[in-house]
């Protein structure tokens, strides 16, 4: 392996955009073309599938300027795609990179993403055809393993601790019950993001539901009961992944039990469509008006613009989004590695910063990481150790400010 | 009227907040502690309710530093409400300003404040109590009649600009319908400027459904079927308050048709909920899958982050809005008008400018102002006028960038 292997390189795009993801895909093309063993930088669209078809791109003859701008544009300026390729489509794949002299493959996504790029480098070796396979790490989620966080989380959980800060806000104008759906089915990361722009226990979100928990819908009521009791609102975080002690989500459960039909789609494995729909937050709202009475009880479902609103990314995402990308080339061209994933680990020191190591493919594919427990407070709420661990991520905002209030003279 | 009344002055919030209702709270308090005529400043908690009550604070006491970051907080910092005075309550309100010698009345709101406002006026003449009663406007739904335009609406309209923006790029992502609901129960203005982003005719929203128009469901599928068919993929905007011919809203309509139960509330009126609610995203989206089959179908409603979330503001809006508050007190102790509505007209001359006047409260109050016809185009978009109105009023933003996708040279 001293001497780098020479040949094209391509890179795809896979499972649900970010903020940040045209970041990585930019990063990516500055270091490519800047490598020697490189001889094109190939874009294939919409993923997979663009590799199987030959549907690719030059993206060397895109200017930097232009460059800069696509970065800043959320979701895959190549398009994207939900595929898990089969042993056929795998080898449809291998023969265009033969016919095209590619040596060097690339994803960015999350962890079904990093299994396909495993399974490239498998059946790539199983042939004997010498390649370099890097995944690159994206996710809203903040689900992957290995890796402290994931780029593309930084900016959804931004915009989810925005939302909060506001809604809390206008729940306190006009006062009742406020219900607000976060994305994640599976770990409870981006919801928890909700809490962070909370100065103290008056400021929602008051209570949190997670995926990591069992929902329980007796104990949500009480708990919504006892906070509106309190303060007279109460706003409330909801993973879209909610479940019950079986691990079939809330709304399949409510729907079964109410014999009301299921807004959206289910997939072909019968999971019910969490995202793109508004059935959740309206059956956690029709269960409060039902239990609580003659109160103002709303709910909103954020649903995309977690992942693709255009003006509210993190810094630090932004950067740490470019940064993979560009380590991923690195790694392929450094002799080093033959495959893995690009991950981020906190440096020391008494401010954050990060940096990048590789680490094998397997362990990133497949399988997802929830939250830890030291994360959690009790079936309803988020640890201060998760502040310390995500406020960095989502860079500096303003509080909210109160009118204090001030009683008035006699006059 | 030479010599100007000397007396205490009240303020209050009413109605749905905006991310800038505080801009205007702030610019009367600015003014209001210059003004020698008035001799307390005072704050009433949750608009009338207060007022009735004798819940007031001290608003001078605050210092102007605090104020600042009061008045970059959404929504309403002293509270607001919704209702209407009966005499009863109006009387009652002019017992508390009776006993603490309050001269000068300000309510921030929409066309039902300015309601009010008028209502305070002419009961406060009729008991021959002298009184000075302002309205200041503020509403996302921009229908205000006389002004050129509402405080609140620029930044609620940068919102949803962004929210599409991002939103297509989504959706080019990974392909397919996408429909997104847009406050707005009578009038599109809001809905309108989910076109504000767009580069050219293959940018989304591809559809837009305003209230100003009949909702057809037959030919919005039309519609629908034949964007996809041209793009392999359509999102289109949809007001809250798309109705048939009769005014019934659709999602009624369609409940009643399909023999489902609405999620939401219904109010004394038996008006539909049709914020804080995703049933009318839901039934849409139904609607499409059971007409164009198989094909990846979501619906989105924005809910009340497009008043509220408080890191995409306009900078126009927030000037105006303040600029309004102060112009209530101007007005006030002018001595010019005994009551009025501050409205906003555009200034001559090559570059976007605005200033305000004084308009009479029943110019403003009840009625609302839809869009005009030369803004709308067919029943399923907004014509080109429309962007020269509202584009100053949303401020500078970044176009989104594609990649050139050039062709890869044979190799």
């Amino acid at each position: 392996m001293s001497e780098p292997l020479k040949g094209a390189a391509v890179i795809g795009q896979s499972g649900g955009p970010t903020a940040v993801i045209n970041q990585s895909l930019v990063g990516f093309i500055e270091a490519a073309v800047q490598a020697e063993a490189i001889t094109q930088v190939l874009g294939a669209r919409h993923g997979v599938q663009g590799m199987m078809a030959g549907d690719l791109v030059d993206l060397a003859a895109e200017t930097p300027e232009h460059l800069e701008k696509v970065a800043r544009t959320p979701a895959a300026a190549l398009g994207s795609v939900r595929m898990k390729p089969e042993a056929d489509d795998v080898a449809q794949m291998i023969k265009t990179f033969k016919a095209k002299n590619i040596r060097y493959f690339f994803y960015i996504g999350g962890n079904d993403t990093a299994e396909t790029a495993h399974i490239v480098n498998q059946v790539s070796a199983q042939q004997g055809y010498d390649m370099r396979c890097f995944h690159i790490p994206k996710t809203i989620d903040n689900d992957l393993r290995v890796t402290d966080h994931c780029p593309g989380f930084g900016s959804a959980a931004r915009f989810v601790m925005h939302a909060f800060q506001g809604d809390d806000r206008d729940n306190r104008s006009l006062r009742g019950v406020k219900i607000n759906v976060v994305m994640g089915r599976h770990a409870g990361w981006l919801t928890a993001a909700s809490v962070l722009g909370r100065r103290n226990e008056t400021d929602g979100p008051h209570l949190v539901y997670l995926p990591e928990t069992v929902f329980n819908p007796e104990q949500f009521l009480a708990d919504v009961a006892a906070v509106h009791g309190k303060y007279g609102r109460c706003l409330v975080a909801v993973s879209e992944g909610i479940h019950d002690g079986s691990g079939k989500p809330f709304l399949q459960v409510y729907a079964e039990e109410s014999g009301s039909a299921l807004a959206g789609d289910t997939d072909s494995h019968g999971n019910v469509q969490l995202s793109g729909t508004g059935a959740l937050g309206d059956a956690l709202a029709n269960l409060v008006r039902g239990h609580l009475g003659d109160i103002r009880v709303r709910a909103d479902t954020f649903g995309y613009l977690q992942r693709s609103f255009p003006a509210d990314a993190s810094a630090v995402d932004r950067a740490e989004a470019r940064m993979v990308g560009q380590a991923a080339v690195a790694a392929a061209i450094g002799g080093e590695h033959q495959s893995g994933s690009i991950a981020l680990r906190r440096k020391g020191g008494s401010s954050y910063e990060c940096e990048t190591f590789v680490t094998p493919l397997e362990t990133v594919a497949k399988h997802t990481k929830d939250m830890p427990e030291n994360f959690l407070l009790g079936t309803n709420g988020v640890a201060d150790s998760f502040l310390d661990y995500a406020l960095p991520l989502v860079g500096e905002f303003e509080a909210m400010a109160d009118l204090h209030m001030y009683p008035t003279s006699s006059c």
